[in-house]
Formats: C-alpha cells, structure tokens, sequence
C-alpha cells in the first residue's frame, strides 16, 4: 500500500485535516497517512514548496503526495496530477511543482476531470483523495483527467549570477523553527560559480567570509569552555537541505531570537555572496 | 480494528497525546489513531464540538471518538459513552455532545463506571483509553457503565428566528485557521427561512447582499488581472461546513490579517440575516 | 513491530518531521511512528526530559525512543543508544537521560560508530533512523556501537531538602499547555520530608497551605453555582505525573492566563515547601 503524504496551509486546530484523514481511511482502511506540514502559512506556495521538496525524496518512490494550498478550484486555478521522480503530487495547477521540481521532467501529468461527478467546496476532501486512494489501488492517471503536456511555470525568486560570473545574487526563501533565515542559493550553484575563489556574502547589515557545514563548526573545542564562542553568534552554513543558511548558533524565536529576529533577515531579503 | 480519534485541548507540547498513544497501543498493538485537534481553546466545549461535528463523519462507521476536554470527573462532571449515528463517543456529561449532534437520537448512552477500580487525575489516559480499547475489542457498553436515558443538554448559542420569520439572528461561533468567522447559521435553516427571498447580512460594521459558494467567486475572470477584485477582499460564503461564513479573500492572520481581525468579528459576536 | 517515537525541537512547519517518517518507512514500512512532541524549546534539554520522562512508561517494553534535541555532533556532543528500564532511548549524550531517568541503571549503553559509513549535517535523518531501524528489525546495540560504561551526568535544576529536613527548596522546570506551573517536587519526595506534618508552600507571592489531588476538588459541590470558587482561583496540587504543580482552575493562555501568566511563576523560579 502506497503512503499518502498531507501537505497543506490548514492548520491544525480545525477540522480539515481530521475530515481529510476520515474520509482516506473510509475509503483505504489500510491507508498509512504521513503529515508533512500543516503549517504552511496560507496559499504560500514558495513555502510549501521548499517544505515538500525537501520532504518527498526521502519516502518510498511511489508515494502520493497530496498538496492542498490555494487548492480553490476555478478557471485559472485547476488541479492536477502527475508522476514526477517517481512520486506522485496531486495539487492545484498554481505553480508550485515549477517551484519544488523544476529540473526534473515529470513522466505524465494530467489535469483532473472528476470534478463533474462533485460539488465541493472542499477540493481536498472531495477530489484529491479520491484521486489518491485511485492512484493507491494502482490506478493509472488517465483515468481520473485528460493528459497535458505541461504544467504551468512559475519563476520567481530564482538566484541571479552576474555576466561576469562574479556574484551570485539570491534571496531569503524560507524562515525554519529555529528562526534560520534559508537562501536559494543551492551548495551546487555556489559551487559551479566559486570554482573555489575566495567570496564574501553579504546580507542587509553583515558580512560572512567563512561557509560553516554544520553548526557547531564555529565552536573551538580546544578552547576552554569560557573563551569559547557563545550561543547567539551568527554564521553561515550550507544546511542539511544543501541551501545557503544564515543562522544563529543555539537559536530560539521565542527567547534569545533567530537570525530572522536578530539580523533582520526576512522572507525576500536580499543576500549577495561576491568571488575574488 | 475500530479507529480511535483523539480530539482535546492538551497541545501537541506536553507529554498529554503521546502517554494517551502509548496507553493505546500498549492495550491494542494495531490500534488506528488519528488525532482530529489538540488545540482545542482550554475548556471550551462550543469549538470543540464545531470541530468535531465536521470531522467525526469523514470517518467509517463504528469509529471511536475520544474528547478530552473539560474531562476531569466530579459529581457535576460525569464521564459517558454512546453509540449515536453509528459512532461512538466517549466524553464527560458536559454539553459537548448536544453541541455535536442535537438533532440526532442517540442509539444508547451509558454513564461510565469502571471509576473505581482505578484512581485517576489524568481520566482521558485511564478510563477513556479503557472503554475505547474496550468497544474496539467489540465490547458493548452496558458492560462499562450503566445505561441513562440522555445526556446533559446545552443550549448557548443557537441562532433564532424572529416570529415574523423575517430575520435571523445568529452568532460567531468559531474562527477558523484563516481567521474567517463562522456562524451558527446553517445553509438549511437559512434556505427554510429565505424561501427564495432577497436579504441582507449584517455584522458589527458590514452588511453583505450576496452569499458566495466558494472564495474565489468573488474574482471576475473576464476582467484583466489588475482590473479584479483584490486579495483581502470581504465576502460571506457558505463554507465547507455549510455554515455562514464572512471570509477575507486570501486571509492570513500573520500577515494581512483575516475577518476576524479586520473586521472585528470574533467569538459570540452577532450577525443578523434579514429577508424582504 | 516495536514502536518508534519522536521527541524533538523541529517544530511541525518544517520539513525535518516528513523527512525523518519517510526515511523510517522506507527502511521499514509496517513501522509505527508516534510523534511524542516536536514542540521543544529548541535546544531545551531539561524540557525533552520532562515530557519524555512523562510518556515513555505508557509505551510498551522495546519500544523505541528518538530524541532530536540538540543532537548535532560534534568532539563533546556524541552519539549514543541505551536500553533502560525495557526502552531503547537514541539521543545525543548530552545529561538528557540522567535527566529523565537519573534513578534507574541503563541494561546497556552503546556510544554510537556508524558515522564513518555517512556524512551528514541532519544526524536524526541519517544515523538515529538507521540505529532505530536496526534496533526494530531485532538487532543489537553493539553492531552499531561500543559500549560505554555511562551516559553524562547533569544536575541542574534537583530539588534540594535542607539539613534539618524541614524544608524543600525546588523550582519550576517546566509550563504546560495550560500554563500550569510544574515543579520538581515530586509526591514522592514531599511524602518522605513531610511524614504527616502541617506545611506551607510559598511561591514569588503566594502561600498555599494545602495540595489538591484534582483541579475540582477546590469547588465545594454543596453551595449554590453563584456561590463557589470561581474559574480562575489558584492552587497547589500533585498533577498527573505526580509533580507539585501551582496552577489556576480553569486556565487558559490566549485569554484568562494560567499560573505562568498570572502568578508570574516561571522557568527556574524557586518553590519552597516549609514543614511545622
């Protein structure tokens, strides 16, 4: 039995999630139901999009990933599914597998023509996990839409690297729990363009000459414990998801503050990172 | 197997969900739990009920609700169980099942007594998790209780229809993750009253002619995108819920705000429909 | 199939949780997650003890338990997996275990060597899955590990009793749902220092000369509603865990305020119980 994986901007307070979970299970008794995130801030797409993308690769290929932010059917908004590295998305045609999955050419995607035999206005509830448990039982896409070649783009916030490849300008994407202010510079761009000179990466107020790999790297433990550097000191790192991070060492939103908080690097800041 | 639901006020941070879990699954290793809410305000029986009217009947017949709120047992505090609508609930004897499920005759409702073989200040984790377990297992309930004729009924909050039966004066009884403000008015009694009639919504500072069936309703597609009705819009639909609803188109309340902070329409606030 | 749970401070808007499920279920489909809290402090140690301490003995024997709180590595931060009181605990060796199991001697305890075999900046992705995997599917902890002869100590934060035993000096360690204040004054403890005497409990402000044993007990059943103590009274009671604990009946954060909020009792404030 495939893993139904729940993506959306809900919440989880009211009784969407809840409703969406029975209405699987009525249909796929042996269903196994993942949460990724509820939390989404709403129809945020950039956001849902680095939180799948750095979620879906780690489950089993055939997995059924089921989007719902700003899944409101209507005529500029139409729901899709498709077979993409072989996963499966099920979501509102509104840009964000152009976002979460841009290099990868998806198998086959077709836009969902079930809609007739509903009315909803609960698209989640209603259409997409019928369209899961269909896909869950072995279902083929073309049963439940029409194939299309293609779905629909979107581009923004994408990094820039200057003609004469000597900067690489990029732009904060995604705020994590520990208030780490996460780029779009990827490791690989960063790489491609360094070709390993010397740079400087620059946000609103500071600058940062050093990329750390793990947090802790700025710690040095050959030093006793009272000249060592504190909790609360910035730095730069490639995270775990392989983006250019800055971050606060032992950070925490809601006591000491974030590099967000702290630095004032927000959503769509600016950070600029310039080679020798 | 029976699923169990869990809906409560505990929060998802304190240790609360995962010993009702583990509790769970020590009595029943395949157990199906699904958590509807744990963020139900603290003790407040009207948003639960809300939240777990919509949800319960996305689930397969014979499910076992838990509720976890207000639970403490004390002699004006009983805890009960029932089968009603081909569910069963286990809950205290506060209201919250007339809240859910007024219109519906419960099959059979039995006061819980298995009280004295345990000593308890935490009941949800050692009496509800019991008689759940045990109606999972296919018990039935005269076994751990004794049968009473009906439940606590509580009243607050019901919409009224004036005698002329040209009004309706309803209330905000729940603000949802959006911040849209949801009413007590359903679509049924509003089409009974309406008979087809012209009407007017009026709130604290806004009156609304139209009823939406989805948000993006209020966006005319044929006119040019910077021509269109904007995100933050105002609206009064009828949501997924079939309950009346004033929405702001794309809410967020992090950011832009949502009905219930740009408007100021919060918890018990009235609204009023009148038909001409 | 043994449980694995998850307690840790990723919050449930990231991708980490996701990511983490779906590389246990591809490793181990029929495996059984359980979320315990993703809503730690980040790098709160004293609170992943808590609540851990508090959910892990309603699990069943061999159930498995991650612990993702500050468990970057790093020369004074390893790895390790334990088996204790019939539980597996996989955590950084960090004092969270002589935290939440100071009085009980581990079976086993293993400094975890399987990082040669990975680098990775997301050690509860990459090595506690794989230990846990391992230890599901019936393995032993001495193939991912060698054995150590202890975990690291931490001390802070334990109740102190003074030399003439007629007091007990502790502090709040940790604010739950409700904003009850919990001390580390265990029941057990008062029982032994008090053997029956008379006692007093001052807070910051508050004197409490009596310890209830649910919240209700402070409503006296036999007067008339308008007559009784009022939502919002605070008391003293043993909770659920069985922890001296100063709370306000019928609390609530986000509106009336619990004992945190209204008696000013926070995180490390000084309780202190006198015996006559």
């Amino acid at each position: 039995m495939s893993i139904i994986t729940l993506t959306t901007d809900f919440g989880t307070k009211d009784h969407f999630v809840g409703a969406v979970k029975g209405t699987i299970y009525s249909e796929l008794p042996d269903a196994k139901i993942v949460d990724i995130s509820h939390q989404i801030s709403p129809f945020n797409i950039a956001e849902t999009a680095y939180i799948l993308k750095n979620a879906y690769k780690s489950f089993p290929e055939g997995s059924i990933h089921i989007i719902g932010v700003d899944s409101e059917l209507n005529e500029e908004n139409k729901h899709i599914a498709l077979k993409l590295d072989n996963h499966y998305f099920i979501c509102p045609n509104n840009g964000v597998i152009s976002l979460l999955a841009s290099e990868i050419k998806p198998e086959k995607i077709v836009e969902i023509t079930i809609h007739n035999l509903v009315t909803t206005s609960f698209p989640v509830l209603d259409v997409f996990v019928k369209v899961a448990c269909h896909i869950a039982r072995g279902g083929t896409l073309e049963v439940i839409g029409k194939v299309i070649p293609e779905f629909k783009k979107m581009t923004e916030l994408q990094p820039t690297v200057t003609a004469d490849n000597n900067a690489i300008f990029g732009n904060i994407i995604y705020i994590d729990n520990y208030g780490n202010s996460i780029s779009n510079i990827t490791k690989k761009l960063f790489q491609e363009v360094s070709k390993g000179r010397a740079f400087e990466i620059t946000t609103n107020k500071y600058t940062f000459k050093k990329i750390y790999h793990k947090y802790s790297d700025i710690i040095d433990f050959s030093l006793p414990v009272n000249q060592r550097q504190k909790d609360g000191s910035k730095l730069a790192l490639f995270n775990s998801a392989n983006y250019l991070e800055i971050a606060i060492y032992k950070s925490n939103l809601d006591t000491v503050g974030g590099a967000t908080s702290l630095l004032g690097l927000h959503y769509r800041d600016v950070i600029a990172v310039k080679f020798f």
